[in-house]
Parts: C-alpha cells; sequence; structure tokens
C-alpha cells in the first residue's frame, strides 16, 4: 500500500505547511496537524518521528523542487548562456510555487538561524547550487562562450546572490516590480561581463 | 535632562535586542525587557506606547544605519561609477554590524511578513534605496559613464536584489566565501554591463 503511504504524507505535509504559516512553527503543536490532517497521532509518528524531521521533510521538498526546475535545463546542444537565461527565467516558476508561502520561507531561515540541524539541511543544498553554477560556468569558458579568465566559483556565488535577492524581494514585495523582467536583466547583466567581447 | 533620556532610550532598545534575538518577538514580554534594562515599566512606555513601536524603532535606527552608510558617498569630483563601487565595499562595514544579528534580520522579515504596520517599515525605506539608486544611474548616464539606453529603474533593482542576496547569504553562512570579494565582483560586473564600452 505504499500509494496511500505516500498520501498520508502528503495530507500531513500539506497541513503542517497551513499550520506552520499561520500559528509560526513554534506555536503549531503535533496534536493540531494531525488534526487538520485527518490523520491519528500513532499515523504521524509511524511516517515522522517529529516535528522537526516533519519540518525538514518539507523544507527538503521544496529546496528538491527548486533543484529540479532550475537544473535539468541542459542539453547538449545548448550552449551555457543560453541555459542560463532559461534558468533565469525558471525563477517565475518558482515565484509562483512561492507565492502565498512567504511565512513557511521566512520560517524555514528562522529555524536555520536558531537550529544547526535545520542549519545544516539548508546550507548543504544551497552550496551545491553554487557548486552545480561553478560547473556550468566552466563549461562555458571551455566551449569558448565565457572569458578563460573568469573566477567561476566567485561568479557563480554572484548569480546565487542575485537569485535569492530577487526571491526575497519577489516574495516580500511583489507589487514593488515585474520581478521577472528584472531577473531577466540581471542574468544577462551578468551573463554580458562573462561573455567574450569584440574587445 | 535630553541625554538621560536618550540613554534610557538606548538601554531598552539594546535589552530589546537581546530578548528578542534569544527567544523571539513573540515569546519576549515587556517585563523582561524593563528587567534586563534596568527600568521601571513607567519608564519603558514613557518611551514606547508599546513592544511593537520599541521593535519598529529598533528596526528604524538599522534601516537607517544603512541609508547613511550606502548613501553617503557621494561628492561632486567623484564618478558615479566609483560612487558604486565604494558603496559596494561599505555592505562589508553593513556585514560586520550584523554579525551575530541573524536573529534580529530574520525577527525583521518574520514580523514583515504577519503585520501590516511592520511590512509598511521595511518595504519603504528599501523602495526608497531603489529610488536613490535609480537616480545615480540616471546621474552617471548625465555624466556620460552610462550608457544612455539603460533602465535606471530596472537597474537599480538588479543593484538591490545582489546586495540583499549577498547581505542574506553572508549572514546565514559566513564561511561559505569571501564576501567582500563576492560583492566587489558582483558590483563590477552590473557596473561592466552599465558603463560605455569600445564597442
Amino acid at each position: 500500500m505504499q500509494s496511500r503511504s505516500q498520501e498520508t504524507r502528503r495530507q500531513i505535509k500539506s497541513a503542517a505547511i497551513e499550520k506552520f504559516c499561520r500559528s509560526g512553527y513554534d506555536v503549531a503543536s503535533v496534536a493540531e496537524i494531525c488534526k487538520q490532517a485527518g490523520v491519528s497521532k500513532g499515523a504521524f509518528y509511524h511516517h515522522f518521528p517529529s516535528k522537526q524531521s516533519l519540518f525538514l521533510s518539507i523544507m527538503e521538498d521544496w529546496l528538491q523542487g527548486i533543484d529540479s526546475k532550475l537544473f535539468n535545463r541542459q542539453t547538449p546542444e545548448k550552449k551555457v548562456p543560453q541555459t542560463i537565461q532559461e534558468m533565469g527565467s525558471t525563477l517565475g516558476i518558482v515565484f509562483k510555487a512561492a507565492s502565498g508561502q512567504l511565512p513557511m520561507f521566512m520560517e524555514f531561515l528562522v529555524q536555520a538561524s536558531r537550529d544547526i540541524d535545520v542549519w545544516k539541511a539548508v546550507i548543504t543544498p544551497y552550496r551545491e547550487y553554487q557548486q552545480s553554477f561553478a560547473r556550468l560556468i566552466n563549461e562555458g569558458k571551455n566551449e569558448g562562450s565565457f572569458k578563460m579568465e573568469i573566477d567561476a566559483e566567485g561568479s557563480a556565488w554572484v548569480l546565487i546572490s542575485l537569485a535569492v535577492g530577487i526571491l526575497l524581494q519577489g516574495v516580500l514585495d511583489p507589487e514593488a516590480a515585474d520581478w521577472n523582467s528584472i531577473t531577466n536583466k540581471g542574468v544577462q547583466m551578468i551573463l554580458d561581463a562573462l561573455q567574450k567581447g569584440e574587445s
């Protein structure tokens, strides 16, 4: 009954997201989450040893969702600058997925700033994003798109910083700008700096 | 006795920052803050009508601190690209001021995501930063440093996004990179894209 078990997990997670957003992680109790999800405490603890493990599992889904949306753009016939441009456009999808989830997103950051286990669970995949970007930029150098003197590691952090900053502002202040267009503009500026110019 | 009154305000704020960081805004009580600061509740309410007004005042100090550090770099004889580069270097000072204040920084964002008054108090100055950057970029166009076809508004958001992203990562994961160097690199990339090239 694998699929029924998965459905229960999904229900628990969806109830937890609602409770964490509304009351905050500290205040939301396992009992309330169970009630909202319509499952017994026994079923809950069968799936998640603790509230924290549930929280980490939700965060993992979220971070893996970003990962799979961002880093599945590469094909052999595509040049790296085009791949990076497409990844920029993908940020719009991440926004849509994140809309209304601002309190949950903030909850991740708050818990990460307070708890070393949550912190590690945030930091690890996000350092991996940076490594993936650095590899991609090195490929861009090797295929002749980017200047050879480019610092791939540092440029990868610049790209990540831009994405993180746009994502944070986009969820905090969606009306302030057309964030899709800002993303494309920012990515293009960085690509301009990386790409081989005429001079 | 203006200076004594100011000293009391300072003590209350400093005690509140410690309490908010340690226990979180919701849990920290006015009574605890008063005890920590060594002031009476009467004195507290003389200075701040509520815990929220105290919180907003702390946040205002923080945002004004960034503003005064960032936007006092302009002098008539300095070209805009140099000014923007110097502003990038200033982010290091903001980091130092922010080190150890990660929980407080997160607290601002969480409260902003939950409370419209806090949200407005975050959004207003930060939209002003964007306006200041847009003005600066327009000056750069007028003095002949930047390409005339540049979208100053959008480029200002790109600069702000980069700064916000670097700041967030720098406080969350200080060891991951040399964030001062990443800042300089990112600012330089954006300036490269804005500045008039040879072609």
